[in-house]
């Protein structure tokens, strides 16, 4: 099935309404999940909607928080997001730090009680805009061991960071800490695939290429012990600093529905023209991103991107021709819709 | 060879001030290659005694910078290092960093004009001894293709974080964002050995386990196109934001003896009490570290590590039991002091 992002975002941000959320509420998460879809991105766009609306309906999730500044100072907050939604909660996160950032020239924000916050480059998109170089994390519920262990202690806690260019596209770097999403080997598992060495070990820790025994294991960090401090590193800033959980102590997603899941975000800003004029940081981007481009490339190699570069290229491809949404995921979204009594067949145009 | 830490320190701050550096300025230089030496990273060690004096010698590095804040507001210092010794700016960047940050929650500190700066673990810990979370970024000398591509880029430019504890010893991470050191494959080929497949591609950009292609060719980023990314972020920051060089517009530091480097840096530090008390903060850093130590290990592992926790261990054995010296270095440091009527064996006090 192809939508149009339009389409997609106002049957979205319809069922969310109906859900419980306010209508700019609903309308940034809508934003965020169909944006995911368009960059690409779509084990964080609209397949999410279903366990959003089932943690809604079952007051696992604050449909009306209260989202305060806890602690303040020129170039720090603390943020307690009162159990909402992870995306209008990260974006009122932003919303003061942008404030902040441009008045004093910087600004780090720590965020607690929050949720699942979809992409950090959602995030990352309302800080460019401004000319602040921005960086976006998140701790999520525990799938990974530390280094040498078996058991899940963190997340696979995203990392993102968002630099402005002038002819250019900016570079926008979303990425986990895991080698790969934990979906890709649970697909793996349902079509009896093998999967790569170095996703994952076994419940004794052993590299392994079964799926199956990946799932009962756990999924690798990216880069071995350094992307595990990377991750260690999102989880001490997003969780253990602002007071949310941290490690185990972060209750899951597809489950835990009589708890929130105390999920923590950690965003930083700068104003790039405390620094240098805006144009002239642009210029040198711009420089380097041309550099790169045309850099000698390795056999087999088309073309040299830049992070975030293939999801923008998705993101006009989309824009353009719709969004292509799998059988599942349409079935999955129609189904809560249903359950509200909206019809998904009303939103065609076509 | 075995060297007590405090012969060491003194034998190459008195070198370092025979090379032209200040008293002040030679202990710092002294104390960060010592300190290197202590954590056990000994490509960061003494072993750079050589090259910091050559290139004051030739004049390509200033022994008598004016240090200077170039821009600033409430949360942002630009400092210009005026072509000194990277540890020397660096510390002096810090110093002016951390007043800042105590004053006003965060800071965010861009550099330019400076040199190789050691390592970020220095910085960082200057950073823990006043509970402030710090980061320290550098650029370096291009030996990285960008992700697809075959001819130097990025350095390999280190990513340094360190957070306070309480009972434990801090968490420090200071990694390359390279998988190994150019140097342990220079190593290989000395020796004729393989290296393993991962580490590097030749000239056309293809993986290779032999070490002379692999000098030939192109040091790999760790953790493939994520610590690309992770990489070229910090060259953005510390190079292209600052006005210091950036990609391969960095000079030499083993050539270009006739020019500056222009090596650029970039912190970032945070007080911790701004968010939350510090006892309190110190006591959750601890439960996560004693809950990852206790953690179930994988199959072959007898203890799991927190970055920097290996560094420690190692600094407390050579503090005790003295620091080895190979032969190769110890000649190296040795000419170096001759060269100024310096003799090293009147350190010895064994």
């Amino acid at each position: 099935m192809i939508f149009q992002a339009s389409q997609l975002q106002l049957y979205v941000q319809n069922v969310l309404t109906q859900a419980g959320l306010p209508l700019a509420d609903a309308e940034t998460v809508a934003s965020s999940l169909v944006s995911a879809n368009l960059r690409g991105v779509d084990s964080h766009g609209v397949t999410r909607l279903e366990i959003y609306v089932k943690r809604l309906k079952a007051g696992a999730i604050n449909a009306n928080p209260n989202i305060r500044i806890v602690a303040e100072s020129d170039a720090t907050l603390l943020i307690d997001g009162d159990n909402g939604m992870g995306q209008v909660v990260g974006r009122k996160a932003m919303e003061w730090g942008i404030a902040k950032a441009k008045k004093n020239g910087a600004v780090m924000v720590g965020v607690r009680h929050s949720n699942h916050f979809g992409t950090g480059a959602f995030f990352v998109q309302q800080g460019i805009e401004q000319n602040l170089i921005t960086w976006a994390m998140s701790n999520a519920p525990s799938t990974m061991a530390p280094w040498g262990g078996v058991k899940p202690y963190l997340g696979t806690n995203p990392y993102a960071f968002g630099i402005p260019a002038g002819q250019y596209d900016p570079i926008i770097l979303d990425m986990a800490t895991s080698v790969v999403a934990r979906g890709k080997i649970i697909s793996a598992a349902k079509e009896g695939k093998t999967i790569p060495e170095g996703w994952a070990i076994d419940r004794e820790g052993r590299p392994t290429t079964n799926a199956q025994d990946a799932l009962d294991g756990c999924v690798l960090p990216f880069g071995g012990p350094k992307g595990y401090a990377i991750s260690l590193m999102i989880d001490i800033m997003s969780g253990v600093l602002t007071g949310a959980g941290f490690g185990p102590h972060i209750n899951q997603i597809y489950g835990d529905f009589d708890k929130s899941q105390n999920v923590g975000h950690f965003f930083q800003l700068l104003d790039v023209s405390r620094l240098m004029p805006v144009e002239q940081f642009k210029q040198r981007v711009d420089q380097m991103i041309s550099e790169i481009k045309n850099a000698p490339k390795a056999v087999g190699t088309d073309e040299i991107f830049l992070p975030g570069e293939i999801e923008m290229n998705t993101m006009r491809k989309r824009l353009r021709e719709g969004i292509p949404l799998s059988g599942e995921v349409y079935r999955e979204i129609k189904q809560v819709g249903d359950s509200f009594g909206i019809r998904i067949e009303d939103y065609f145009n076509n």
